[in-house]
């Protein structure tokens, strides 16, 4: 995790607040500095539904708005925006608020398919300069209410960092029977294709 | 890493010295004893190969040995083996001995597809219960002499550590244009077949 960097240039921002995004750049050697967007995904994910927007538009959506706004206030830098998007039939969960609400969201998903849509984009000077969206399904397990109980008090308040209350890294593969995707899009960006694109833009060493 | 051990009943044994392997079951709160069972690797791998063994059938019968061998040792232990093999065409590579060695590594597998197998099983008392195979596709980039040694430089003695010279959960990604595959067969063990098979067999929580 202690790689030294091998930016060239320019400045690179991660207009996230993701803990995992951050790092899986920084575990590949790529320096960045972390500028959340801050802006209120909730609200605007009702409004994109509301227009009967498809998951992928709303993570594509949300990922841009991210990068966007974190861009135009920080001329000359290439900023990466990213939003995962968690549905399966015609519900999308959002990440839990608390500890019951990630109790509610294990339940919904146990014994079931949901879908982990990741998308991503490099903005510069307000500009897109590109774009990508992955997906990978998830197999959840059939769990016991104790179960839940059992590795929610284990991985405590981390429950509450991820949309599906899963560190797929740490104890949460322990409630998948299958799981088919990229493992950086589960963690939440699709690392080799943003890599390839950095390396395209020389940003970073080919 | 710090999960509460989820282990019911028996004692179980990894059969491998590799570290990856047993981060691997700690991440997911299986505890476990590693006994290593420092069989004469390279020299079974030839003697397979001379009788025209094919890569899935070198890794199965080396995972089988390693966990044989400590499961004869070990009564009532259950003993998990494991074992990977990295192949191109009709050659195989075996985990660099050097820094030179893993840096010839890299020169093979620099612009090229390889596929990594790994092969596991469970023994209990010199019997064996289970045994899964897995496969990845790895394309790694062309890479020039110059990469080659500042990624041995920035890695070090770490770039021996696996078959292919990479650490694909840190700097080694950036050696990659596509991996497809299991992120835990690519470490070295296939963890969602040997979770449920611990399941099955009542030795972790379900």
């Amino acid at each position: 995790m202690n790689a030294t960097p091998i930016i060239k240039s320019p400045h690179l921002i991660l207009a996230s607040a993701s803990k995992s995004r951050s790092r899986i750049l920084s575990a590949v050697g790529i320096s960045h500095e972390i500028i959340p967007a801050n802006i209120d995904e909730a609200r605007v994910k009702v409004k994109l539904i509301e227009t009967d927007s498809d998951p992928a538009t709303v993570a594509k959506t949300l990922a841009e708005m991210k990068a966007q706004k974190i861009s135009y206030l920080h001329s000359n830098s290439l900023v990466i925006g990213a939003d995962q998007v968690l549905y399966y039939d015609d519900e999308m969960l959002n990440k839990p608020i608390n500890i019951q609400d990630a109790k509610e969201h294990l339940n919904k998903l146990s014994g079931r398919n949901h879908t982990l849509l990741v998308s991503t984009c490099i903005f510069l000077n307000g500009n897109i300069l590109w774009q990508f969206t992955d997906k990978a399904n998830m197999e959840m397990r059939l769990l016991s209410e104790s179960y839940i109980d059992w590795y929610i008090n284990e991985i405590k308040e981390q429950v509450c960092e991820t949309l599906g209350a899963y560190r797929i890294e740490g104890l949460g593969a322990q409630l998948f029977s299958s799981i088919e995707g990229d493992f950086f899009s589960i963690l939440g960006l699709p690392l080799l294709p943003l890599l390839k694109e950095l390396r395209n833009h020389g940003v970073i060493s080919a």
